[in-house]
């Protein structure tokens, strides 16, 4: 696992080299198909715009978690990087899928400081398909450098039941919280529950880690099961973190400006909020929440602070934070094929985290 | 093969009647997650809006097939029966995913008699994620219904390759005929064609015999391959057809109104024209084409009567129906598990229709 800043950048960037292999490798296949030079050019500038770009951070941690499990360690060769890495990328790809899509139906101006991509110059609805196609090669992908393999059709099945999740969480998500129109009756902390582990905890935490087992030839449920019960919880104290930056967190240190209160988003400050609010209380909240202006904002914010949001999630995170690291403990490595270490680097980057 | 009316007519119901079990299956697993219940009621009405209500061809063709295909012929059992419906439906969840999003590509305003999905009252963009979970309810059925099956993967990967076909298929189509753009020197006999074996006949004519091969039991590539070189140049056919129909047909035999001329779509009819016209012929289309306008429609239709645009797809079609038979009978049944009747009872479906 790469520790040193050094490192850090040293893996980020060798893994940002792959991009530009399976890039080519959709764009060759779509030459050999006789598609005309614009098509070419449109789907080159569909992956370079939509996929690298962001953190990485789900598909670096395949290959982090590939190489805690592999018996090779650091030593793998450079075809099993090549694959592990492409699995990374394969989680990019389903991203840049969701993400070109929620922008779309969220209304969104940016994205990675520039312009979304159906806002870009002559995009506009064509970002609908582009979406699809950023989908479809991810199994193109699969297909071309898995085939032959024992757990290519598990690999096949993780993405489409994590891409099904997802978009149920999506789901959700829209319904509860539609950017225009404020029915605070519509949130609950259930529904926060569900949505943030539909939406993002499937995808960002048990997938790359998932992916990795397969690959390394972890064949028991069970071991898969135990992930999933860790990961799972694991994503949702992340997102519930998220939320709560969103909410406090300064700007120039979370390198943006929140605005889930001005956009209706349904995060866990609100829900907790409406959880805890007395009649008059829940009446600010009702005119205040989900209005685009600020001092709408400014009273929901401090209402927050009358009652403490970010106080109770501070113990939240700590209770979150020590059974998480109960549950990694309890690992039996030997019988799951696991390592303790998968999980405890994935709560150590999480975890008090400021940004 | 349903021959008579009343048979067809029986055949489609029993089709149909596969529908609510499918679509209580993905409920019921929702459910189960403990979705709430806008989201149950709003996924059971984007399948029950999008998905039946078509002509069915695609699917009732994988049950048509099976049947021919099968050695119990129409004598397979109810189990058989379900398994080869469920592939049916999986293609028309698969087209119900093109629609949703074409519609919203091409700003279309109806589709099968009412208004389109994104534009009844409440939906709009929340319409990209349901084109998303009607593509997933495909690979959640193919894997509740055929796990355990040794062709399973096959199924798999053949909705993979034709879904990504048919997204570039829909790229060089909205590339090529942006609705509020005419270009005509971007058209080309060439450019039709990939548009409409990629968007339409990979889907529309190979995947449902391909599916139904694989369920009876066909693992030779040589057949699969035998099936496309039949079923791609068959789909074309259908499709310069489809052009042709919308063109010259009358409203009321089509039952519908053709508006390729007024959409700027890339038509059989227009390339032919262009392939065709002199400089002074194709001034006339440089500027009529594609605007919305019904004199500028009309002197499109008087070119087409000038360079007779409809013979030469009589001759066309005439030349396509002895070619595809001379393939048909080619075709060694013993050798590759296949049967004439599937490609004759397709093509005489298609040839000479009127709508």
């Amino acid at each position: 696992m790469s520790t040193t800043p050094e490192e850090k950048k040293a893996a980020r960037a060798k893994f940002e080299a792959v991009f530009p292999v399976i890039a080519d490798e959709i764009l060759d296949y779509m030459k050999g198909e006789g598609m005309p030079a614009e098509a070419l050019e449109w789907m080159n500038k569909n992956l370079y715009y939509n996929t690298p770009g962001g953190k990485l951070n789900r598909g670096l941690s395949v290959v982090d978690t590939y190489i805690l499990l592999s018996p090779s360690g650091k030593d793998i060769s450079e075809e099993e990087y090549l694959k592990a890495a492409i699995l990374g990328w394969c989680i990019e790809l389903l991203q840049a899928y969701f993400l070109v899509a929620d922008d779309m139906m969220d209304a969104s101006i940016t994205r990675r400081g520039q312009p979304c991509w159906y806002k870009v110059e002559g995009v506009s609805n064509i970002a609908i398909n582009d979406a699809f196609m950023l989908e479809g090669a991810i199994y193109f992908l699969l297909k071309k450098h898995f085939r032959k393999e024992s757990y290519y059709v598990d690999l096949l099945e993780l993405f489409h039941d994590v891409t099904f999740q997802t978009e149920l969480g999506q789901l959700i998500d829209l319904l509860t919280a539609p950017e225009d129109h404020v029915d605070l009756d519509k949130f609950s902390l259930n529904k926060h529950h569900l949505i943030v582990v539909y939406k993002t905890a499937f995808y960002s935490f048990y997938l790359p880690v998932a992916l990795a087992m397969r690959m390394v030839g972890v064949t028991d449920d069970e071991a898969y099961k135990l992930a999933l019960s860790i990961l799972i919880p694991m994503g949702e104290y992340f997102q519930v973190q998220d939320d709560v930056l969103d909410a406090f967190a300064p700007p120039e240190i979370l390198g943006k400006i929140g605005t889930d209160i001005l956009d209706n988003k349904c995060s866990w400050p609100i829900n907790l909020a409406l959880s805890l609010a007395s009649p008059a209380q829940r009446e600010i909240l009702d005119t205040s929440y989900g209005q685009k202006n600020s001092e709408a904002e400014a009273r929901v914010k401090a209402l927050y602070a009358e009652l403490d949001i970010q106080g109770k999630f501070n113990a939240y995170e700590q209770q979150s934070y020590e059974s998480l690291n109960k549950l990694i403990d309890s690992i039996d490595e030997e019988k799951s094929g696991l390592k303790k270490e998968v999980f405890h680097s994935f709560l150590g980057k999480v975890y008090k985290r400021s940004k």
